[in-house]
């Protein structure tokens, strides 16, 4: 914990009070790795408008919004194609600076301080491009919807837009945190009729039944090849998968787990390592389609809100994801916990 | 050349007099492969009905029908699913042999000749599972349509299909034999606005602009990059790209030729060696799609016929892909030129 310095918003920016922020396993990713540092961490996060810069209209002071980690400028040839959510100028920020200027608005004695994926909600205060929040009803509970920012959305948006699920299939999903049990959810209320959840933690197991988990398969119990064990229950392969760990060998067994003719293969997760997939050309040939989903294909300003809708609708859940609830000083806390492995969502609350 | 007893033909199955067959890259693959032998190669044909065997209704003697190297049995989960072409009796078939019982029609003297593809039509005579065979309009002329039988039908497939082109898009095409200018054929009728074709062979430069192919790219001519080429020259990627040459590390070039977003890749071409395909998960992650194309999607008795009635209609050109013909008995004449690359299709005429 240090004091660290957040300058006001520039053109076209906006500074957040942080109400709540949620540990997602990218961040962990992310510190473990060679990336920049010194770097302030957190994606996922709700919170309220605290001042903005010249330009913005979209946003004033006071209201409730969402950051999320890939932007909308609602101009771009991708903004406007109607078809993807990988704007062209407020994609995936990897340099930990703003968009605008290249530089960081966080800073100890002058010194720089890196952003995180264009939120870096683990401070009190935050910078981010007004591209880069979404405005949500006041009505929401900020310290529940957080989680809307990045992981439930992020699997919801796979099962639906995605893969576009369709009702009466068959459904595996390789890894069941977070996101690969919002894939659950999603496929449910698609109206699969079968949903295998694959994780090598035991414990997953019950727990993922209430998100609509109908088999569990741990592949440390078998000494089957996962893919073999998934055809021969499904008879020939589901008929959509799921890679939610990062792991490019099972974005191969995912592949390998779908059926002939319309088997479709969904990759969700980010590697840590061996960041290149292998695959036989005859997983193609013979219909398999593998494609990638980055926030679940939503247009974060577009659809957003919506969501946020439906949760106060009561139509997708949330709450149950979240598993721990800590105040900021114990944030410590939520990292060993999904480091163990032990929690979904761990919700982390700013002071007032 | 060899005379071979054809025997006749078992339950469900017919004997078809070949009138024109013509050579597929396949066959030569095949042929230099360590496949079983000795086999009697040949899969894109023409013939007439010459006898059916018990069972046999949809057939009689006399009928024009075109060959098919996968069949369509219309009653398996895929056949009836609408959304698939990998019939589950009479897929892909391997092994040289008839589906019913194991066995070859073709014998030398008591020994066993062995089939390709379900097909063999390098022979006067051959027997087919009459689910591998489709009943064509006795106007059209079956020394031309035998093209439909894979390669053409094969590439517009591909274009309508399984990608599904849409107008004013950006196409790249990775080999332009007869299955690349097919697809080039089958954008251009989708009213794409570019089309860029990538081959080695010079030549084919001039030849392709008759497919629709804008663009002429041959990696030779060039230390820059192909999939670097493509991105840099339609700003960002291609919407679509098509491997057609059936080089495992092409597919990746040609994933990676694509757009973020939406870009999407079909790959129909079936390696000769190396048969794992690499990619960066990235290229997943941020929009591309991969999926696999086995004659282009039609099942064959199902979309064949109409096909065949479009080319009889001038709306399909199936002509320009034939710049050879020739006598039965010069058929090791079409093998050099296919491994010469000198032709597109040579159809090769059975004596009447």
């Amino acid at each position: 914990m240090e004091q660290v310095e957040v300058s006001p918003p520039q053109p076209m920016e906006i500074r957040i009070k942080v109400v709540s922020t949620s540990l997602c396993r990218s961040d962990v990713t992310a510190w473990q790795s060679h990336a920049i540092f010194p770097r302030i961490f957190g994606h996922e996060a709700s919170g309220i408008v605290e001042s903005v810069g010249e330009g913005v209209t979209e946003f004033e002071e006071g209201d409730h919004v969402l950051t999320v980690f890939i932007g909308e400028c609602m101009k771009c040839r991708h903004c406007t194609s109607g078809k993807s959510n990988i704007c062209e100028v407020l994609g995936l920020e990897r340099r930990g600076v703003m968009h605008s200027d290249q530089k960081t608005r966080f800073s100890i004695n002058g010194k720089p301080i890196y952003h995180y994926c264009a939120v870096s909600s683990f401070s009190e205060y935050t910078v981010v491009h007004s591209g880069c929040a979404v405005k949500v009803s006041s009505l929401a509970p900020l310290e529940k919807i957080c989680l809307l920012s990045c992981g439930v959305a992020a699997g919801l948006g796979a099962a639906w837009n995605v893969a576009d699920i369709s009702k009466g299939s068959t459904v595996a999903i390789f890894g069941l945190g977070t996101v690969g049990l919002s894939v659950a959810q999603g496929a449910k209320l698609r109206g699969a009729s079968r949903i295998i959840g694959v994780d090598t933690n035991p414990e997953k197991g019950e727990k993922a039944k209430a998100f609509g988990v109908t088999e569990f398969l741990n592949p440390n119990d078998s000494d089957e090849p996962l893919q073999q064990i998934i055809k021969r229950i499904t008879d020939g392969g589901a008929d959509y998968s799921f890679e939610c760990i990062g792991d490019t060998g099972m974005m191969t067994t995912a592949l390998q787990s779908c059926c002939d003719g319309w088997g479709l293969t969904v990759t969700l997760g980010v590697p840590k390592e061996k960041p290149e997939m292998k695959a036989h050309y005859g997983l193609f040939i013979t219909g398999r389609t593998l494609k990638g989903s980055l926030f679940g294909g939503w247009r974060p300003k577009s659809d957003l809100p919506s969501l946020v809708d439906m949760y106060t609708k009561k139509e997708i859940e949330i709450d149950e994801f979240i598993t721990h609830n800590m105040p900021f000083e114990d944030i410590n806390k939520a990292f060993d916990l999904m480091k163990e492995g032990r929690c979904l969502r761990c919700v982390i609350h700013m002071p007032k």
